[in-house]
């Protein structure tokens, strides 16, 4: 059974008719947004779909956002300025807007036409979390359009995601730890995926990785490496190598192949090796990468332990203008 | 006047009817096709357009990719074999495909439905370039669905490149020295860009500082720097920041500002700092990126000579199998 606000927000959107999807968020919040949008490509035959951060969407102002649009937008507080801010110019374009947040009464969460109200932090079932109620609403919208059949099992899945996270918890445990032990004296170190995990490359990249612990990084399209990133490989770079249950997994594992190759340093985490007992087969590689994302900030966990750098430590968010 | 390639292909477009343009590519020939996406963002209402590397394309498959597609690629040297395979892909499809490349017998060349030539390198007027081939595809194509009145324009600017360039030299010369000479053992250099300079910076991080330079990098949006990639900044941190003349510029500004104030060792590269006589005041924002682009490449050209790496320099590309 879908969430009850997403079942009343769907029930709206099927009065209404549309042909692009924009989603539009900043930083960890767009990177929540990406598998939506690899969803959407692989299913849709009728929905366009693009991806902007809150300031490009308002600044570029693509000339076909319109009535026909549906806007998807994103903040965990609803503060995130420029982001409810694309909101009212979406709304003013005409175009549907539905927000993700965690506070109803924030800019984003009063400015959106639809609010959808999610939960953050262990002690929630993330049947209630951003990716879950999102997952809803989109393959809820691809099931009313009659373009997606597998609706139930992916709620299903979504429905055991506590199991697979203390699953996950406990398989990945001490690769963690050994993580952490290895790489907390590291300057650099990559991260590498495609397809639907990229976003979840990006989150750890940007926001673990640069913003968290100041560690320089870059997130690397498994199909772009081979066309210039790669030459930066040697056994001394570190590098994240994300592997997909999808589509593009076989991107991942020629850039996985290569860098078993020539570099040293590599920490593979492969949606293969999850236990997604509880998914249905049809739609495991769908739930994956919010097992993955959940692996990933349990390494960050470590990490910032080890390095004795609190991940709510910062130099200028929050703290100076900007 | 119209390149006479692309008139003959514009001809063939205006029989068909299209709604979705997939811009597919990788490196820097997938930078290349940026601007283009950008440019359809903002002056159609009609089109939809996306930008996939090659093997995310073919392997994502989207299932809009049908009859009214039409999917633009881009290979210097027609061998790329992810974009060769991408054409046929597209063609099995049922899409038009256009495919930009320096030779018209290599596999891009012959497996593309509408191949156009380009010329790379000093020796040939800019006019006969891959920037400038696609951005008369690109204007042609809007022009003639009456989406944009400034075709002519953009041929005049387009003309003028090389005289462009030879004033960006003279003028960029010594900066490009002294950055060379600033930065030659900088371990990390970031750019910076939003709008429609994103894919020049994208093109100078992958291709020249990781692949050609060995050098770590990362390009970051001007617009999603606030929102985690902004913590690396220190009094310590290299980083390019490109300024547009373009509807985003207030993103680049807003990051040189915040960086101006915490950060020591920034080299900025402004478009309006360019002599862009002989160019339309009307289209300037869009030719200016080309010019930043071919300075970009002169900088490229210092920190190489600097740093005693030729740009030719590979350990991998061309040399081992991947």
């Amino acid at each position: 059974m879908l969430d009850q606000q997403v079942e009343v927000v769907l029930e709206k959107l099927g009065q209404r008719t549309f042909q692009r999807v924009f989603f539009v968020a900043c930083g960890g919040s767009l990177a929540v947004l990406y598998p939506a949008k690899y969803v959407l490509d692989r299913e849709s035959a009728t929905l366009s779909s693009e991806m902007y951060s809150s300031n490009e969407f308002i600044h570029r102002n693509p000339k076909s956002l319109g009535k026909d649009s549906l806007v998807v937008l994103c903040s965990l507080s609803g503060t995130t300025p420029e982001t409810a801010q694309a909101a009212v110019h979406a709304r003013e374009a005409g175009a549907t807007t539905v927000a993700f947040t965690e506070d109803l009464s924030s800019p984003l969460g009063t400015q959106a036409e639809f609010p959808i109200q999610f939960k953050w932090g262990a002690e929630n079932d993330p049947f209630t979390s951003n990716y879950s109620l999102l997952y809803q609403l989109i393959f809820g919208l691809l099931n009313q359009r009659g373009e997606y059949g597998k609706l139930d099992e992916v709620v299903a899945g979504l429905q055991n995601l506590q199991l697979l996270f203390d699953r996950a918890k406990e398989q990945y445990h001490q690769n963690a730890a050994d993580f952490a032990a290895e790489y907390k004296d590291d300057k650099v170190i990559y991260t590498m995926a495609s397809g639907i995990n990229y976003g979840i490359a990006y989150s750890f990249t940007t926001c673990i990785l640069m913003e968290m612990q100041w560690i320089h990084s870059h997130v690397i399209h498994a199909g772009e490496y081979f066309h210039g990133p790669f030459e930066i490989l040697d056994k001394d770079v570190p590098m994240i190598i994300l592997l997909s249950l999808d589509e593009t997994r076989a991107l991942d594992e020629r850039a996985l192949s290569f860098s078993q190759r020539y570099g040293k340093r590599l920490i593979v985490l492969d949606a293969q090796d999850l236990n997604l007992d509880g998914v249905p087969s049809a739609v495991k590689g769908v739930i994956a990468p919010i097992v993955l994302n959940f692996i990933l900030r349990r390494y960050a966990e470590e990490l910032a332990t080890a390095r004795n750098h609190p991940l709510s430590q910062r130099r200028y968010m929050w703290k100076v203008e900007y």
